[in-house]
């Protein structure tokens, strides 16, 4: 198969050197010459350019862009493609891409990779990055099943594991997880920052330890990735955060009132739910 | 030095160890015959027993029992004790310890050794637990400072790092890094399990990882344990939570009202704050 990636960063070159080892023809489109020629030297296409026209012979193209290029990526990209050309996108949020996409090419489905770290750019392309990791593929009644498919297969290629959800409860599901975690973790490194006393302050840097470290991780990430789930996911965001500030308050309120059963009884309840996120295997029960 | 231990768990047990391996010798008081069996067997103490009068001999006496049952220990412990024998305790919350301890016994100073893991009791005692870990010492104007000193120097002894402040400036200070990343992170999961949808919340379980994981570590803990915290440093958690709050709110506004410039300003200064408490060395500036 011939496979089009526009944007070759970490999530775009990674998944190049997956497919090209699978013997498919790989074409990278970057803005950048530089980043075209690395592609090239680094085995992660085997043809780059900065010129969409790439693009022409590809049966499947890939969007890897930041989610706030995907649409004006797609208009640019669309007088190029083959007629039966097949478009997917890696963001991170599902829902509007979609809206967007779907009218403007019908054999589009989205599509979010969970794989990453803190790295960015070519050079932090790997192989195998994909592998055990969720790959949510998100066609709605109007996605051509064949279209599902295909990209369903490349994805399962990787040796990803593979779900199928609507776009809106993608975006619902990682809200909780994700997105709502970066703004708890960020309020409390403000909130911590807020501490009159420069002293008290200080002592509190010299004793945080694993605690505060894994609890203010996601909140002390890269800011522009932090806007663009916030400005993406805006409503389904808005609607975990009021979820979070009702069960915050709950739970403030026991406190103070020393109502010290029903904390308990929240964080045994706590307790015995984490490991059914934590590990996929165990069932969710209620 | 005859070094006195009441409470052979985790933390009680690992004093013994590195005490012992310096040529003190060492009495532990434990309220089970089975563990001051295990003590004695495990060399963690030269010899124990269930009964406070061992401890007679003790020059230095540390109460390792859970705050709960400081006080009561104490009282019980008195009338035992030689009139210079030196009092301490390694209780996570210090203002309510040292207000109860101090009028009872003039030779008392506060402490709190910031190590340990998720294991407890005697079976999870380790050499060199509190090496490279902060300790910390909290005399008031009251404390006699040869008190202050004498439990110092057995803290550095251990490898520890010392700090010497207040009971209300460490209680001020582990709310912000230690109870209130408990609550935040509890009431994550709390928030997540409110989703409506079992669906949704199939595939969030699904799709969790490390944001996730990490986000919700401190909120899945052992509820006594958060009950305790709370409890024992309710004014000051309380404070904290006010001001996170405060902050949650703001961050919550910002997205609310689509101020993305403002959110961005925000998550940067979190992410140049963050590593001034995850590396005690940097120097934080205001």
């Amino acid at each position: 198969m011939n496979i089009g990636i526009v944007g070759l960063g970490l999530i775009g070159g990674s998944l190049g050197l997956d497919l090209r080892s699978q013997r498919h023809r790989v074409l990278g489109v970057s803005r950048q010459e530089r980043t075209c020629q690395l592609a090239i030297a680094r085995g992660v296409v085997d043809d780059a350019s900065v010129d969409l026209a790439l693009l022409t012979a590809a049966d499947v193209v890939f969007i890897c862009t930041p989610l706030a290029a995907i649409s004006s990526t797609v208009h640019q990209l669309i007088p190029h493609l083959s007629p039966t050309a097949i478009l997917t996108d890696v963001g991170s949020v599902k829902l509007s891409v979609v809206k967007t996409i779907a009218p403007l090419w019908p054999n589009f489905v989205g599509g979010h990779p969970m794989a990453g770290n803190s790295e960015s750019g070519i050079e932090s392309a790997q192989f195998r990055l994909f592998k055990n990791n969720p790959y949510v593929i998100t066609p709605t009644n109007e996605t051509p099943p064949t279209v599902t498919e295909t990209v369903e297969n490349l994805a399962r290629s990787l040796g990803a594991i593979i779900y199928r959800c609507s776009p809106a409860d993608h975006d619902r599901a990682v809200a909780w997880i994700s997105h709502l975690p970066v703004i708890i973790s960020a309020s409390l490194i403000g909130a911590c920052l807020n501490e009159p006393d420069p002293a008290v302050l200080k002592l509190a840097q010299n004793f945080a330890s694993s605690g505060f470290r894994d609890t203010s991780r996601v909140g002390g990430g890269n800011p522009e990735l932090g806007v663009m789930m916030a400005r993406y996911n805006r409503i389904e965001l808005l609607r975990s955060l009021e979820q979070y500030r009702d069960r915050f308050d709950q739970i403030f309120d026991q406190i103070e009132r020393e109502d010290w059963q029903g904390l308990a009884q929240q964080l045994l309840i706590n307790q015995q739910a984490r490991p059914r996120f934590v590990d996929p295997k165990q069932e969710l029960e209620f």
